[in-house]
């Protein structure tokens, strides 16, 4: 395989980005009819990171959180979840954590209101970024949202140039919200630069389009995509295609797909964080690309029939389980 | 009375400002710890809007809301509750309604997380200000919250000079809250610069104590604060103090108490707003001041029995009765 | 006469506003095509501060400058000038002093580029301004630019209300400037709110026409700018018409017209400060308005003479000569 | 040599980033005392660009000017130059063209005072890009000034990402200059993302230092520095020490040294503007790195000589008049 991690670093993988608050309406239908909610930890990087320690991957997380009742939430959740959470910053400006608010018009039909105005995982600056920290791990993941603004812009290039020279493997997700960016421009702009200094790209296809809106305007074209990445020293590039499953290319020019496990599905939200995590779960443990596609539409599968994205991550038991039973089931 | 109305107007009271979320914890306690909410509509003058529909008060909206599910709920839920919302605009810029999430640590601890930037209700402006409405009305009630950015303030003081020159009664509520302004000096500056232009000022202690920290900075003195609002040429001075009830200064030299009403509390939010609005009901309705501060410490009591600001405000009947049950088991 | 002030007080104008940098072009014609300039200090309440201290009047001055060579200079200019500088902060933020590039296209077309943005005089905030200073003045002259941008806007309000509660007279000059405000809407809202404050307004019909942009719209009528701000208890109204001369109108129903004199034009620039200020000195000095009007009037022609505002003012001397030889050649 | 041009393109060299206004003074001494001022074009790549035409090389702009006389006067005067201006846009958002203002305290203590608040040149946004026009030069050169705000900021890494993919050279000038960035870790940033991306960077020592403030931290070290960009393929990297000459460091390992010519200095700005460009003129017309460097250093001497910047820059003729009367006066 195409891209190797370095085994002798005691730990594994450290996320970085949002780690925000969920609030999903508890009733199925639109949202201005609503009436009860459930709370959450959620922002992508969070949700990955948990379901990466769910796998039994040794899980860092660099981030900033508000100094408040839910700053203090997140940082206790995340804990409980068995994540080293000692880089987690508290912003004292003000700030607030981002907030998503979730319809679940109905199980196939999910929507977010996003509160990103002034939140506390933007003012994480470089002046935060520990390189030491960062050299601990195999690998880093990266969340695109961080992007959007500064200082927290910054910070990811300055983590990305740590990781690099300290050869820790990079993994982006460029994790597109809508309403987050001040301009299509900029999204595409920061999107790619961060991308060709990643060693594994995973992104839906709507992403990538966002990706490439001034290079290659209009051509949503996978293997475009897949060539341009490679040819910037991306290893392995991975295109989701939602409930069609992933596509994953690497720089050796082979090809893997992924397929979907059949779900009862609550919700779609949380499916692609639990794919990305227990994904480079596999990879990190040595898995075939194969088997580790297999483990990662197993969680995403088990994810989308619970409420939330964080708290429905299955465990590495679980997935199994749910592997075992479906394939005793298929092959019966 | 120092304070009189134009009974001629077809309407009563058109409230202006934020009509926002509500999101309040079902759980008492920690809100780090809290799981389910429930959503309410909510906003100081919003909350004020209900208490007078409710108590049969014709009323009116001056506001803005977001172009999203949350939007469009706020509008509903007013026109049920009987309020025109006939001038309430919607945002297309993208912004968001106010969120407020409350936390009920206790009956009588409650915080809240307040989040307000880049709000649709700030983004109201001068062009949308229709005099020939507000002239309908007797009295106009103005949120201080909306005079804490621009284009809104602009907006508030343009809504003063209409109501001025049209004899509609001005009635000012700096509805303080926690991180919405930029500085001190400037809630102090434009708070006091609106006090002098309305004919009424309803507010708690520490909102004048905010008012004044510039000019009377540390004196906290009721008479102090009267005496520079009635120079003002402000013609009746209400100083809320919480569960120890409230203090009515008129231009005449007056002086009324208003004693609360026991209650069951179940969170403190939302008592002011049910007060005011119930004795702005009192005022138009020509009782007596007196009169009209019992039935607004009934209302208040009422409130705070219930889970929410908005949705527990009760109807002149609840109120009528509540004061016909309290005063029946006095006398006994 | 309507407008009195208290003589017993030691000095007599404090000057709030912008003081900055004035580059005019030496070569008459565009100004693509100018090659040198001349650096002067400039700013109408600047201008006007330095007119009055010509005429011998005892000039305080309320501002914020940069801390580089153009805030010392400006400092530097004013002491030279005989002003009190004790109270010219100087900004520690790294903001520019406001640089106005003058083109002066023919004597009678002239034109300026305005560099406001950032500017330090708009840094000046109510932590900076002191009540004692301004209780030793006769009067308070404040520049409406300074309303255009926080803090510096609170810090006028503030600024007028302790000039009210001193006996100390506040003379209002809208000083409007194309590229200074965010809205049409502010500007209004911003100069009726502190015009209604002032004892005497000083503006031309243009800067009425803004300041009534939202309740008089389309009006540009003298007489209904008058009765509305002498209802608001301003005491002394003065119309510029330019070169057809100025108009005063005081609470007492009295108007007095003010005759220009002929004049050798090189710029029409800084003619309104240095009437301004020549019509303070007359006021202040004990003259009745028509003997002000003529001071005024004949200061004005000085300067439009003259390459600069601020160094083209004549001195009491200079003004009293101006109008001897100007009454005997008409007398002849 | 390391650094090939496509010979087959038409074009040779397009200037990216601000042209801008200097206004010199005239008189040497404090910037305080300085009474007349001259007004020239000025901006790093204007100056080079100016350099370039002068030398005779095709050159073309990529910018954005005010809306006003002095952004006219900027175009009309490249024009005149020679250089082609079609794709200099006009902002029309209000912005004005940046001022610097030239302080010459001595012919060897030069400051300035720069105005970049809000300026055209930094409106200049990706739908303004054109690829098929970059397509048909040899070379971009992009001011690293861009860098420091957004839209220009995206602008400029589109520009380079077209460049690249239609093979024309990228030469990277950093152009620090106080008070233009956000922050010390932005500058850092964005100076070493767009230097990996450049072919050639030319920079004075202090600017390397701040492009390593993150990531080499107060080393100072040319060797560091050389090593960094060559791993990053940069092909030629060019230290600039001011009066003590510059160095060249080429992907061969080979080293350059440029030294100066001895001069007669009037200021010192611009003298970097008119080596960068000239030296340009060495690499696309076929010189030696050698006698590109005597050329570069014959028109920065003579530029130095001179009162401006872009205007004092010699022609092809002169600098090739200055070598052989410099080197017969040596010879002798």
């Amino acid at each position: 395989m195409s891209l190797q991690f370095d085994q002798a670093k005691p730990m594994d993988v450290v996320a970085m980005g949002r780690a925000t608050i969920d609030i999903y309406a508890n009733e199925t239908g639109p949202l201005e009819e609503a009436v009860t909610f459930t709370k959450y930890v959620g922002g992508s990087p969070a949700n990955t990171a948990v379901a990466m320690s769910n796998m039994g991957l040794k899980v860092g997380y660099i981030g900033k959180v508000s100094d408040d009742q839910f700053g203090r939430y997140i940082r206790q959740y995340l804990e409980k979840k068995g994540i080293d959470t000692s880089h987690i910053a508290i912003d004292k400006s003000g700030a607030r954590s981002g907030i998503t608010i979730g319809e679940i018009k109905s199980p196939t039909e999910c929507n977010c209101l996003v509160y990103r105005q002034n939140v506390a995982d933007l003012n994480i600056s470089c002046s935060e970024i520990d390189e030491e920290y960062i050299s601990k791990f195999k690998a880093v993941l990266i969340s695109g949202t961080s992007l959007s603004y500064s200082p927290a812009r910054e910070a990811v290039f300055l983590v990305m140039e740590f990781a690099r020279r300290n050869g820790v493997r990079i993994v982006f997700d460029p994790d597109y919200r809508e309403g987050t960016w001040n301009s299509d421009a900029e999204a595409a702009i920061y999107y790619m630069l961060a991308a060709e200094k990643a060693d594994m790209v995973v992104a839906t296809r709507d992403e990538y389009d966002k990706m490439e809106s001034l290079l290659m305007q209009g051509k949503s074209d996978d293997k475009l995509t897949v060539k341009n990445l490679l040819s910037r020293n991306v290893k392995l590039v991975s295109i989701k295609h939602g409930k069609m499953g992933s596509t994953i290319y690497t720089a050796d020019g082979k090809v893997y797909a992924g397929k979907p496990y059949p779900a009862k599905v609550v919700k779609t939200f949380g499916a692609g964080d639990a794919y990305a995590g227990t994904f480079m779960f596999g990879l990190i443990s040595g898995k075939t690309i194969d088997e580790s596609l297999k483990y990662a539409s197993a969680a995403s599968a088990i994810t989308i029939g619970g409420h939330s994205c964080s708290d429905s991550t299955p465990t590495k038991c679980e997935v199994e389980a749910f592997i075992t039973a479906y394939d005793r089931v298929k092959n019966d």
